[in-house]
């Protein structure tokens, strides 16, 4: 008969909704197997000696499922980062890799759970090369991960830009203006996509599909002509212009942004049509709150999928949605290969007929 | 050039979130094409003599993608009412056929759409076979129809479904008490086991799976003893007995129902744990109420889906959904087959994993 | 200099949103006093020896106000439940309150804050008439003191009937069906009157105003005369009819509740106007939920002045809402107190004036 | 017998939840007495001839009381902006008046309801003094007008921080960070206070209560050392430094506004703690969105109280909520005088005894 196992568990990146989900998901499916489950403080940072934890019972994780954020904390800064360039294998000091197990070891922990995005993965994947029981959870808030066909957070952050359209809506319709809302989605436009057709957007920019300020001008003031008075612009925040001049005028400064490509699209609207134009900027609303339904599921479901993969020895593998299913890919096939909107796709097709404009 | 053309729409049969967004996604997607939109009102109904209809233009369909209900009405009832028996095929009366042909040719209608469940799409089907150029748009917020994998209003059922559980999870525990709460699906348990997973429910009851009263109360009695003092169960209206007695025990009277199988439920956990028990019947909530992003872009892509199949000529056919694609089948291979929930799918697993029992 | 104090606080009677927030108030004003708080178990059961209780810190109350529930939970029966007589005084045995007070010596307890409704505040009467310090704090969610011009928990269960209303209101009018939903209120209609107002209702009735079938029949058939072919009833549980025969044919069973007002009345509707009706009862998910921002602001409120009360030595006061502010008054003379719907009330007028019929 | 009035009704200035709420109040009352209204288009504007205006009768305004905006338009530009200033009495042109009264002759309307904040009171009141039939509806988001203690719109602008406030939480406390959040709020600080305190702010700046950056970055300090390692400041955009440096700092172009207090607040903090620190600007998702009930009930009730007030033929009186009735005062009375936080007062020391620091 087997052992009981110990096993780990981390989360690491950029808040999302649904990681309670899969913490819920690995402690109580484990605790179904008896196994006991560590909870590891803020990312691989927990890992570091002399290990910073907290034991994740069922009583402890009771509730929890229906919450925003992570109960164990995370963090996009510290001594795991491996940096991803183009050409180059970026990787973590070994050292660092050593204190790691050190503590595992120590721990009498036999595997552990990283969830996490792509850098993170990168770096579950280099410390399962190096001789660590690793199993990945992908977590992505973009939905831009080609090794799955869907991750928790998305729905609710689709949910959240809708939300915020239904608002924008009522005020812009009452006032007759446009306004610009910048969404999430540096290198995809998922987010914009599926949250500006759900929350009846007139206008999407998305990074896929380069826009021309003039060609958005011209759709807005279409729409004067129709007697739609108001025009709702949904921005993915990577959007770009055709000619590429874009990102080079954004202006930041240390911690705090100071303008981004709404406030840019929202001034050139202005200017070209002379038609009164306000930004909204939803930022973290959308990594924050409570996960929906289908982030709830499929968070739990990654998270019992991923004991599972422990149980069946498949370390180096990540959980993965497709066709409906939660199987398992290997975790260096997933990394570093974004899924991004075709522009030719079934969804912007869609999204022409029902007459939004890409500003293309 | 192509003339443009004149099409009909009609709602038929419950009421589903996501309704409004396929007349809306039918009406643009028709304004893009220059064509001109009838909406029938309250379903078949409105095609008898000498027509009830209402036109449906993009102004006069703008912000209804975000309500429930339908703005052009719908019945169950009526002189379209095709019965489903088991080997025979149940037809409308080759009169009613010729009236609604009437209205179409008096009014030049060159193809209608009808949305609707299972019914509805055979009387549609038999138009059809008459000769009349009919498209389906499936509609069951059950999602038990086996020819898409996925329809609108079954998102939404799920998160009212969830919203409930959040609800009474709170009340039942400040009270230590069992929750027993009635949702919809009489012939398939997808939106207990959906919405049960989503909201922390401890027992789901489908119809997949026959329960036993006696397991029922094992399982409020096992958690009692591990300090869970308070226990949720999700069941489905169709949930069965393993011995089959159950739908006997249920009564009704007229348009009134006394008392369904969630009372019953309730009462035997009541008498064989001597636990204080609730029941809560959520019923037409689940129907209204306002769309989920999810249901808003599938309704949105259905509509949109069902122009462009009367643009290519595909009558006879019917919208689905399949593989994250809008496709279509042919009305006549779809209807009357139902997708029941799977006792040994990785869902069902998945919930039992955490520790949700089935009473089995 | 005063010594830091150490007091109890605990929630007694039926669930209500806001509880929590109270919690907090009164951890994070002891906090600001250096006091320790001590919140006991299931209401008064909690002060029974050995004393069942947890410290209460900012720690372990950090974000809950915005859940429902209590997290010390609550009983509605027990050793402490004073029954209310009319013309008579009931009493709890004095043995009882002894153990209280032996329990709370050994712990060194200076005060106890009492969280509950009029049955709940009776007990902390008489423990105050025996000598122990007590503090009340009022509980109701139908928000039926005369003592405060509002409760917290109201405005949320007002908020779920709305919502609710909302949600029937677009399957009502989908397939022209009265709806009957039946709300919480026993002995005063605010729930019904609030809810039904902000929902949208037709016919609103309420235990202060009997009613008669015949005229909800007829305010029914009126509305169908006019083409409003749906109709919204809103049911308090204790409306009662003109004659009196309602609680009489009302028919209960044991734990399990086989038939209310709700369903008397949708029957009624139905064979008097031959119209498809339908009833929801809402039940528990009233009590349930997170509370909305007024319920959060005013339980907060009233936690924070319950602990300046003790600071005072107003003993025997229970916090009061009155004109904005948070005062106090004598618990001896709030008791037993209820405030009604007056039927001659600006808020009946401005109902009957929107349309809204009381069935009278 | 009286001869049943034709009234019209029009909303003037920003957008405010629970303006169609007002709007069908009216209607109904007004249908209840067989009055006719009409619904002047985008504020004062459409009182300039021919006149632009729709007809509104109850199937109009059917479903309109849980939308936010307006149906008939609002404008804060135009022919009728009185401006305020200080010891001088703006006036709207004579002319502009003259041809309102034409529009009103020429239509034969009684009396118009001027739905509106404190510059179209004072248009109203300058109308009424020539003679005009006017009634006044004061419409403040930020709930800051002397002449009633509440007004429609603020509970769902509160609503909103605190969903917002919610939503930063789990993201500021799974990172350890600043989160700053700036609210509506020119010249009172009520959002920012009810909101704050709702949603569990830390720290909260208003107008009325100046701060320094040196006591915000200390109490953000002291949250650390206490091991609270995110904290939330909710910042009313009028909110200003005790040195008035500010307003200065603060950088706008044209219509677009390029960097405000929440900003700046958040850079100081992050300079002088080295804590990561966001910024999140509500802006207009306050001002759209559902209207809470509460906010649908006063809407409803002060639409119920303007034709009332037309039936008694108290023109020149604007309706106010007073001690839980809605009454009315002069329009002269009313205008130009402010509500604004006590900074003595008990919602105030209720913040600060639960912790929350102002900065001063």
């Amino acid at each position: 008969m087997e052992m009981p196992k110990r096993i780990g568990v981390l989360t690491s990146g950029g808040d999302c909704p649904g990681l309670n989900a899969v913490l819920r998901g690995v402690v109580r499916a484990a605790a179904n197997r008896n196994w006991k489950v560590f909870g590891f403080i803020d990312g691989f940072e927990g890992l570091l000696p002399p290990g910073d934890f907290i034991p994740l019972t069922t009583a402890r994780t009771a509730g929890i499922m229906q919450l925003g954020g992570t109960i164990i904390g995370t963090t996009n800064r510290g001594h795991f980062v491996a940096k991803v360039g183009e050409g180059t294998k970026a990787v973590i000091p070994q050292e660092i890799i050593e204190q790691a197990r050190e503590t595992l070891r120590r721990l009498q922990i036999d595997a552990v759970i990283a969830i996490g995005g792509d850098g993170s993965l990168t770096t579950a994947q280099q410390m399962w090369e190096a001789g660590i029981p690793m199993i990945g959870v992908p977590k992505t808030i973009d939905n831009d991960l080609e090794a799955t066909s869907m991750t928790f957070g998305f729905d609710s952050a689709v949910a959240c830009v809708a939300d915020a359209l239904d608002r924008l809506h009522t005020t812009a319709s009452s006032h007759k203006r446009a306004m610009v809302i910048e969404v999430m989605g540096r290198h995809a436009g998922w987010i914009a996509l599926y949250g500006g057709l759900a929350g009846g957007a007139d206008i999407i920019l998305i990074p896929e599909i380069p826009f021309d300020h003039e060609k958005v001008a011209e759709a807005v003031r279409k729409r004067d002509a129709n007697s739609c008075l108001s025009t709702l612009v949904v921005v993915a925040e990577g959007a770009i212009e055709r000619d590429g001049h874009l990102h080079a005028r954004t202006v930041t400064s240390g911690e705090v942004k100071l303008g981004g490509v709404g406030e840019i699209v929202a001034h050139e609207i202005s200017q070209r049509t002379g038609k009164e134009t306000r930004t909204c900027v939803l930022g973290h609303l959308q990594r924050g709150g409570a996960p929906t339904t289908l982030d709830r599921i499929l968070g739990t479901r990654f998270g019992v999928k991923a004991v599972e993969l422990i149980a069946e020895g498949k370390f180096g593998e990540m959980v993965s949605y497709q066709n409906y299913q939660v199987l398992s890919v290997p975790i260096a096939d997933a990394v570093h290969r974004i899924k991004v909107v075709q522009p030719d796709s079934q969804m912007v097709k869609t999204c022409r007929d029902v007459g939004i404009s890409f500003g293309d």
